[in-house]
This record gives structure tokens, sequence and C-alpha cells, in this order.
């Protein structure tokens, strides 16, 4: 096996799985999906339906245990509602700090993850989605570019130089993610971001707002239904 | 709570929580164990005993699912035995690599679970024991001070600056964990540290021969019996 792909079923994951497949054959990919206690199952149903498409091996880890106590309001056990403003508002609130949507140090956990099944599996590459609209002001800090040169070197350094860490979109905008997907032919429709579960996506939420600018960039229409296009 | 030390019932994570409670109190540490799929319990059942001997929480975390396919020695679904030989042997057999008893990336990840607990529960620093000694001539590179750097940066910066590591020993070799545990009457008796599960511990492993040697060096006896003290 030569690369992992880090896979949510979300739309930039779904193109680096595309690009992964592209580069090196579906035998040679590996899909690692996390539920972390996030609030409903329709990111993981959306990641079985693209790697079915691509026909490569997923793997599942529950890692939600670790986010017991957290107030994220992801995730199950939080009070809070997901909130629906745009990023800026959102961080007018949190005076700073990262927004109520923030999974505590995620994608730190869920790299160093990677990086363990990589190596237990004979992966050389991890690849991962991370991209230049992800942190939102530092919303999101686990997805900086200060944050993603760190846990790249920490990756190649703590594996004595046996993986590398991949991320094609790290300088660049989610726009450009649809585009090179739309020029893979990425199966948008199966793919899912928004962070509320129900049937189709809200159209409101942070990652909602974002995905739909990405493809109004790009002058093509998002396959996925919404309840709310603004 | 104030500090989350990461704990495995071994003489460094001791040491490190005996620190951590002399500076805040037991009230406000947080101990965090994780089993990985290690052929053998004696490091959990140890680590229950130091922290009841403290009086401080305690937090458990399976990850051993992240391991499957893993033949790192340590673990249950491993084909090899694990080496007695001095790490100097062990690394010229492992031409350069890391040697058989490396668990993928274990530090990386046991570090980024505690970041994501740590915050969590509201804790602002993370503990915990790598020294000096641990990288024994890169046969562990997740324990490098390469390594521990890009990690605790990592973690600094994925956390928007709410967590910091500390690592006491970071620059210290294994005597002076041992000194300093001494002076704090850490109750090493009731450690473990042995790669092998048997009653007493084998005295010939890697982890074995560092400790009688850190012991040694304090021209002190270990508490702990052996099979074996060469």
């Amino acid at each position: 096996m030569k690369a992992l792909v880090l896979f949510s079923g979300g739309l930039d994951s779904s193109v680096c799985l595309g690009m992964a497949v592209k580069k090196y054959g579906a035998d040679e990919v590996l899909a690692l999906s996390v539920s972390y206690g996030q609030k409903h199952v329709k990111e993981l149903e959306a990641a079985e339906k693209v790697a079915a498409h691509y026909g490569v091996e997923t793997i599942h880890l529950d890692l939600g245990a670790i986010f017991e106590g957290s107030d994220c309001t992801l995730l199950q056990n939080a009070h809070g509602d997901i909130p629906l403003e745009e990023y800026a508002d959102q961080l007018k609130q949190s005076s700073g700090k990262p927004v109520s949507t923030y999974v505590p140090f995620r994608n730190g956990l869920f790299l160093s993850s990677a990086a363990s099944v990589a190596l237990s599996r004979g992966c050389d590459e991890i690849w991962y989605g991370a991209h230049a609209d992800d942190a939102a002001g530092n919303a999101y800090p686990d997805t900086s570019p200060a944050f993603n040169a760190a846990i790249a070197q920490a990756i190649e350094l703590g594996s004595g130089g046996q993986l590398r860490v991949a991320a094609p979109f790290i300088d660049q905008p989610k726009a450009r993610v649809v585009a090179e997907g739309l020029r893979l032919h990425v199966p948008f429709e199966k793919t899912w971001s928004c962070y509320i579960g129900r049937d189709r996506a809200c159209g409101l939420c942070g990652t909602c707002r974002d995905r739909l600018e990405a493809f109004r960039l790009n002058g093509v229409q998002d396959p996925i239904e919404y309840e709310r296009n603004l």
C-alpha cells in the first residue's frame, strides 16, 4: 500500500482521494475515516459511497471516547447548537478563541492516528485535504499553515523519515479544490459537508457557506441539494 | 483541572505525575493512560496503583484498533519476539530503521490524544516524561528532541495557544529522572517498565537495562524485583 488518505466523505478529502487514486491506482490507496462523537453520521455514509465509487479499501476508527467532556457543538454530548452565522461573526462572539464547532485538536489527532495506521499498513504517504480557507481567520487553529507545517514535521521526524504528509491544497483556496475535483470528475453528488445532519444540506452553517461559495466561484452548481441556497 | 499527565505507570511518567501533583495538588491533575494492544497489562495495573497513591483522577483510552496490522513486537498481533539485546545491537540489525519495539508513531498519537482530552477537560498543560536517553540512538524516532519540539509546537498552534507541553526531562538523562523521583518519594516499587509481562521484570529488555543503569548511576537499588540483574 502506498498512500493513506484521511477521508471524511466531505468535498476536500474526496478530491484528495480522487487525486491519490489517479496517481497510484485504487489498489495502492487506503482511505481512513474517523468518527469522533459527532451528532450525525451523514459524512460517514458519504465516505462509504465515495470510497465505493473509487473501489479503495477503507478503515474506520471510532475516537469518540477522546472527546467525552468536550462541549464542542458538533458533538453529541454538547449543550449548545451549531451556529449558523458567518465565521467572522462567530469569532467576534468567541473573543478570539476557537469557534464552538472547533473539535479539540481534531486535525492533530486525526493526522497522528493516520500516521500510526499508515506505518502499520506500510504506506509512506498521508494525504489530506487541508486548504487555505480552512482556518477561517483562526476559527480553527488546527488548520493554519503554521500548524500544518509543525505537524507534518512531527510526523516525518517521529516516523524516522518513513512518512511524508501530502497536503496538495495547503496554500490554495477551496475554489481551487472544487476546480480540481471537477477536472477529475470527483462524484461531488455523493459527498457531504453540512454540519447539520438533516436530509438536505442546510446552506447556512459555516461549511455549507464555504462550499456554496467555492462552487459559485467556479461558475458551477453544486450537485447536492440544499434547504436554502443563499 | 490544570494539568494532564500522559501516564503509563512506568518510571518516567510516574515521576512526572509526582511533580505535577506537587506543583498543583492532586485535584488539579488528570492522569491519562492508553492501551494500544500491547502484549501485557502490567503497566496499566501499575498505572492504577500509582494514580491511587497520588489520589488523582484517571482516564483510560484504548487505541489498540489503530495498530491493527502493525508487526511491532510489543503488540499482541506481532509475530516476532521482543529483543533482549542492547539498543546499539538492535539498531545494527534494523539497518538504521526504528527497532522492532517501535510502536508506529506512538508518542505522536498519545500526545495528540492527550491534547484533545486536555482541551475537552479544560487543562492547559500536558506533562510527559520524555528524556534525553529515550531516543536510544534513533531506535525510537518519536522521542528525539527534534520530534518533541515539532509536536509541542503543533499542539500549541493547533490548540490556538490554549495548551502547552511540559517535558521537564527532555534534555536530561534517565538517571536525572530517577534522582528527581527519589527526592519526591515517588513510589517506584509500584511502577512497571519491563517490556515482558511476567511476574518480575526480566532485566534484559531495552527498558529494563536503561532503568537498572539509571538507578545504578544514583547509587541506589531499584525497589522492584528482577529475574536477572546484570
